[in-house]
């Protein structure tokens, strides 16, 4: 959406280059909608979807929890006054240096997904809380997380010996669906699963197993319309449904479904092109691709909306949009050419809505010359 | 290749993030093996693949001309003291700004690829030189540039009295056959259809149209064993060939080639997995991936070779490469697994062979909170 914040900010500040106001009350208010519906579980931000340290400020000010994936995103967290104990190192991939590094600044939750990275936690980290991140991965996610992460449920469960043995706590599990899950209907067989495991580290004397549902939480893309309220509670009940008989102590990591929405780039036209494709559709060259900010889009994977200034009724016509560099991959939407309005002009504005997360972090430190994304958040 | 240089340099400067040692003294050596071979061309460097300001001094220094695709590259240009007259804005996706920027400041010649960019070029730099990109773009490169640059030629030929009309001088044209050509089999036919436009201009009152031949000369991957040097004289023969009775003005671009084979990155294994894949190859977690480096490798598209400290004798085994983030997109090689030591072990050093080129300026601001590529060029 284009918040009235932004709106307020694009109107009195001077365009130089492309740039992404995120809404701190929108980020307050859609942490506190994932929250409140899954009441039972502790929610994690996942900083890497937009690590501004405006966001971490206000997200630490109403006692919000972080999930982290390296060093540089714990000195973020520092740096905006998170108290250590309130973040979770949930990357499976950590250096030995940052492992030590959290363990001495206080970090108390450390994720691994195979023996090695177990080791590792237990010589960085000695006897410090750990959870196995199991692979039950969804196809259905827009931006899956196979292959990758994760270890199979059932070599955990061989595995447990020989864990019992390290001088850690092992404390339970965790999964990831995969970001941008609409599919709502993913989650029972998925938490059926879970709780499979959680039973059976149960009868191996760990009372109320750590469950870390992960994230996926969807944002209101061109793909889905469904509300973040609804979708929470539906996954509520299905945790409900799940666990209402078995002792277990939730935690979610959502980034995208708190960023998402409170962000809206502004952006121009740098570029109508005379030339078509074969489908008729006119190239719309913006100042904004896939190496400076929409790097999402790629492949077309996330399918950001668009808005101009052009007035409503005027009629549309079928664009493909590209960014600006000089490499054909950065190409954001010729599959699907996107309709807009037909009279768009070289250095007319575009907005990109829903556009605050994974953009800014996206972005290359100038490739082509072109300056990343700038990002204001207020 | 792992330089001289870049050898001491590691031994002798604390690792403590990925770094991209370039040997100028070997980027020197690549320009000048193209410019000799190819002696009747100007020889462009695309500052895009590689604009660490260090290198761009080095090149002024022996003469070079340069390539620039924005007014941030001018700009890098300038600073390392190159004369505007040296620079062609090959870009055909320019703001207004930035044209009006570089006619301002002296850049000589700019590039369109349909009507509406060529009346930009006449109204913000009147009366300028101009090339018409025509798009030749070959299938057999590895990075091609298909569908979204170039006009077709026979649209050229027909817009022509329009183009007369504008307040621009129409010099010739360029065409780019796509990045890291490995079949130099492309060029004849390629030569032959420009050959037909350059032959249409001359009619047309163009004495010596300028051509330029754009780059694509590929860098020593290891899908690519063939030299340098004498993918040179093939293109240079090939040159020959079509032109040597047709006036022409001609000019290259070269980017990767110039400074592919002069970067070498050395960077860690955060963790090496006891998970494999289902075909038995152990999953391999660098400190370097797609996001902070290694862009090129997505979808395994460019094969960088990799080496070790291990003896050279030890036994081998296959690994899935993957990068260091919580994103499943960062995974280098999954498809086509690398031959690697057996014995490698978590924080053993890893070499990025024919690094220099299209690494660190693809490199995001920090996603997962991971700083860029660090870059030495000495």
């Amino acid at each position: 959406m284009i918040t009235t914040e932004s709106r307020e900010y694009f109107e009195s500040h001077q365009y130089t280059s492309p740039r992404l106001f995120t809404s701190l009350r929108r980020v307050e208010e859609n942490y506190r909608t994932i929250a409140s519906a899954l009441k039972h579980a502790t929610c994690f931000y996942a900083v890497k979807a937009n690590p501004h340290p405006e966001i971490l400020k206000r997200l630490n000010a109403i006692g919000a929890y972080f999930d982290v994936a390296s060093r540089g995103e714990i000195e973020q967290c520092l740096a905006a006054g998170v108290p250590a104990t309130r973040l979770s190192f949930g990357s499976t991939i950590k250096t030995p240096d940052a492992i030590a590094f959290a363990y001495q600044v206080g970090v108390p939750l450390f994720v691994f997904d195979c023996l090695e990275e177990a080791r590792k936690i237990a010589e960085y980290a000695p006897g410090a809380a750990a959870l196995c991140r199991i692979d039950l991965a969804s196809q259905a996610a827009k931006w899956p997380l196979t292959a990758k992460f994760g270890c199979a449920p059932d070599d955990l469960l061989e595995q447990l010996p020989y864990l019992r043995r390290l001088n850690l706590t092992l404390e339970g599990v965790s999964f990831h669906l995969g970001s941008q899950l609409e599919d709502v209907g993913e989650w029972p067989w998925a938490l059926a699963e879970a709780k499979r495991i959680v039973t059976r580290l149960r009868t191996e004397g760990i009372e109320a197993p750590r469950l870390n549902v992960g994230g996926g939480f969807p944002a209101p893309y061109a793909s889905f319309t469904g509300g973040l309220e609804r979708y929470c509670q539906l996954v509520a009940g299905a945790l409900e449904d799940a666990f209402h008989d078995t002792p277990v102590t939730l935690m979610c990591e959502p980034g995208r479904a708190v960023v998402a929405d409170a962000g809206v780039i502004e952006a121009r036209v740098a570029l109508k092109s005379d030339r078509r494709t074969h489908n008729g559709a006119h190239w719309l060259y913006l100042d904004i691709g896939v190496f400076n900010g929409l790097f999402e889009a790629y492949s077309e994977g996330i399918q950001f909306r668009f808005a101009s200034d052009r007035p409503s009724g005027d009629p549309l016509s079928p664009f493909v949009i590209s960014g600006p560099t000089c490499d054909s991959v950065d190409v954001l939407f010729e599959k699907k050419p996107v309709d807009l309005p037909a009279g768009l002009e070289t250095g007319d504005r575009i907005f990109i809505l829903d556009a605050g997360a994974y953009t800014t972090s996206y972005a290359t430190i100038g490739f082509n010359g072109f300056p990343p994304l700038e990002q204001i958040a207020a």
